[in-house]
């Protein structure tokens, strides 16, 4: 899925072009047309159906600039490694490397200065080229609202509950089965990420941040969007409107450099009783934008909760991949 | 949809036999099997098909012993009054009198003792009958879990993330638009009924518990079944483990007494990853038992998190009635 | 649903302008953005936000050009009647006047010569204006594709089943407790409509076309874009490669007129063994192309078989509308 | 999914008792309850649970009397060849003998008579035991009210379109990425498996029947219960009330055995407008009943069009491999 989403979204990119396709050794040597289940509602761009897939090695790859990967996490850690040392830039979405220390786990809007890892993988790894991660798709989502509530009032303790979409599990993914009349209250070790990965993108480049983060993750039957609960207890007082007025003016540097695949927003904020709601919501900003709603006291923390909704494989996957390499060439990375 | 389970569930009820059905103006003189629009997947039961419609006043009703009250909430509040003027015991699921303080909102297994608020009732507002009012739906499947953590751990704080079934939004209800690939996260008054209910049925007959709940509510696409995510601070040391076998030993007056509707656990903890699952564990104990599952370590509060399933239109709502009704009958209250 | 459609396709339409909207009393009065319940995930148009509603009468319009009616079927035969008494040229959604023998039912790629049962209206009932009507959104699917099939194979006899949005049935339309894993297997009033407009539509303006429908309706979980599964026999001998490609090279009066919504194919013809499917193809062609596969020999009439799909709110209502009032006015009737 | 609808239609079945459960390779040696991905909303029965898996050959599966069979088809064809020629009595849910000129498609109701051709393979094949099969599910939902229709009227023609269940496709079977919001117009080989599998239950035990028989088929997002739409034109006048009558009155050899499996009535007929629907209905007789609604006047072919619903797992394939088995036993097969 969310390969299909990188080639669709690179279609018309001004600065990209895909020029090459990796995947598995069953794969290689077939067009790209004839090896991808194509599931998207638009048509595959005719340019890529062309390409001869190759195999996931700088051999196979030959001269690109920029490498992106969405590879399974068994294969991705040491797939990424030899194209890194073997000089190029991977920007990844799998997981494999997201807590290595010296590798950024990047939102560019939110943790843009940490690249200058990148800098210590080179140094340490004697690496010529280097890896920047993505996170998961719900700590995305989580994240982009926390960092300018953790700027402006503080954070002791965030609480969150997701109902993640099945796009978020791949494809083929959530059997219809399991998830038709239901909700599957367990998502593989997404809770243990969501947790670490946001105290490290929220830190400093050396440190996690200092506070406390719980989240329960659940699969619920939408298609694209994950919608999460969050409750957060803040350092200073806070006021739900207030809130409303900071996340609403969040604004970074992807915008401030009109990067091509920033939104224009990074998050809307909707006054409505019953939105974010994942159908209606999730395409905001192209799906770039994370959409805010229902932002009230919280009366047990005593600060916020509040409704979010990011698109997971666009916001929570390719696009934010994408938006990351941009940043990563306007940096003068590769 | 609840009045459709009262039905099916009184069907070879050992105590109680529906002897009369009441409904709006339209209704009334025409046979009940004209004007219920039957959903459920069973036959509706013969005898009651057959009875006419009466008008909901105590002339209408005429010679009963118990009244259940499955009214819309902005007619219950002054038709039960009535009831309980002219001598009638009302077990009801509507809203309008939960809050009054001699009012108790009651869950048998949980807060038995509160049925003394009926002589208060008596006493005070010259009744010779008397209401009892259930929880929401979405506040018995959270309080029921809590009694037992509360009595051993004590607590501090609760938060909880609903994801709840349509058939609690009643028939027609929510419609399928706003529903199929969705997710709504707004239920009208639903957080504050949760908030404030938990707190009156875990408290004293005069005093709600002293505790903090906050709560967040969702509308998912199931036909039954309210999961519910739930962060809990205890006063005491909180170990998983010990709090797993604190739920599963869990029994109340209801099981001792043997009471016809009550299940022969309250709580059943499902030890596996991913459960409980609505489809899958709603139905346990006849859709009585709320299943619990996923007791794991929080990493926020200092407690445990879980994952809580009910029923909602049996456990939290026609079930609970009836099993409230036989608690009352053995308290010789009718 | 539908009147929502219209506001959102005519926003940039390059010949018309919505400069009223009317409905029934209770909003009459308020601004259109208070009382549109707005279901779309794209934002209302700001300058019909603004609108004040009136009253669905001639004088509550004022002077406009053009009536759409998208009105419930007990108010718009009416409703229509004036406006078309009044001067105005109606293109109505509503299937109140469909079967009026000097109404036409028209699809502008199918039957547009039978505009000229304006002239009919205007002398028999001494009207100044008109009413066209569209089809049912389930006859429009059908009928495009048998249009060619007629007029080179001759049709004997065509059975449909369909599987139909919910969106059909209009908001808040379709209960999620009815249609949540299930299919209802009845569409009121459906089959009786699709059998005798799709005569209608594909005989002469005088005289309905001479073969057989056969129908039956059913609603299924899908949200938009009703899927129906086609037999047809015949006249003169078929094949499916012919069949394929005379449903491929259709092309009308309004795709030559180069017509604003006019897609570039009103059929599309996929190939692949399991396409149509309603969300990956229900938007081709902006909405407005039906979409046709698994065309294949039929073992018990002797003809073909295949399966079309067409959007209904687009396709089967709003756009229909406005594509044939794009053609009445090419044709001078406004 | 169907091996475990078997292990429970057989946990408490007053003939048949599960002796030994026997999987592929990966499975042997192991427990049922760690194999088995248990998917049903009841308990696994405890006696099966503890079985150790064994292989699929006589060798492996030793001495019982009866052998159920529901392997995947590219490996039963081969396993079930291998336990007639050792002796036992094979009853298969799979597809692969189906169509062997010699081996019974098997509906106890139906074509109870094909029995015989396990003599034919006896004698031809010089096997000892012998082998008889189930329809494919959506072949049994249809051929069991064609039966009496032909009996009485006659058959000419039949077009069937279907709308399946997810169950249909096993698990994990159909992704929810593909079924949410959608229908899939295409099940592999299900549409010639019901042209040929209905003639040849309806024909003599040599030869098929003579009618033709049409199938379009498709996946809807159902759970259980295939609901299908069938046209008919019989050779004989036929009134929809008659025809209702006729299905409503059959009853055959199981039912007048009392077989354990048998449902009282194999045909229930529904009368209300909107029904079957295959979440309130497929449970009728157990899921042994086949519900059939909406038999009207068909205005193409000149006979009836009514909707069926089978259970698909249940009538379609285990019940009915159960209940095929009881005949075979009261037949003095095993």
């Amino acid at each position: 899925m969310v390969g299909q989403i990188f080639v669709e979204m690179l279609k018309d990119h001004p600065w990209f072009k895909v020029s090459a396709v990796a995947a598995s050794e069953r794969c290689v040597g077939r067009k790209y047309a004839e090896v991808a289940r194509w599931r998207l509602p638009v048509c595959m761009p005719s340019d890529v159906a062309e390409l001869e897939v190759v195999e996931p090695t700088p051999k196979g790859v030959g001269n690109v600039d920029l490498v992106f990967s969405a590879l399974p996490n068994e294969v991705a850690g040491r797939v990424e490694t030899d194209f890194a040392e073997a000089g190029y830039v991977v920007v990844s979405d799998a997981s494999s490397h997201r807590m290595d220390s010296d590798v950024p786990i990047l939102i560019a809007e939110v943790n843009g200065p940490h690249v200058c890892l990148i800098e210590e993988q080179r140094r340490k790894r004697r690496w010529s080229g280097g890896i920047v991660t993505n996170p998961n798709c719900s700590t995305t989502a989580l994240a982009i609202p926390l960092k300018p509530i953790l700027e402006e009032y503080g954070i002791e303790r965030v609480i969150v509950s997701t109902m993640q979409a099945v796009s978020g599990a791949g494809y083929p993914g959530v059997a219809s089965l399991d998830i038709i009349d239901n909700v599957i209250p367990f998502i593989p070790r997404e809770e243990e990420k969501m947790e670490a990965e946001t105290l490290k993108i929220l830190g400093s480049p050396s440190k996690p941040a200092g506070f406390k983060v719980s989240a329960s993750c659940h699969r619920v039957a939408t298609l694209d969007g994950h919608l999460e609960a969050v409750f957060v207890e803040c350092t200073r007082e806070t006021e739900p409107e207030s809130v409303s007025k900071t996340l609403e003016k969040f604004s970074a540097e992807p915008q401030r450099l009109k990067l091509p695949t920033a939104p224009l927003k990074p998050i809307v904020v909707r006054s409505e009783e019953d939105r974010p709601q994942p159908r209606l919501d999730r395409m905001e900003g192209k799906g770039m934008s994370v959409v805010v709603g229902r932002i009230r006291q919280d009366s047990a923390l005593g600060g916020v909760k509040l409704v979010v909704l990011g698109h997971n494989t666009i916001r929570g996957a390719a696009g934010l991949a994408i938006l990351n390499a941009e940043y990563l060439k306007v940096k003068k990375y590769f």
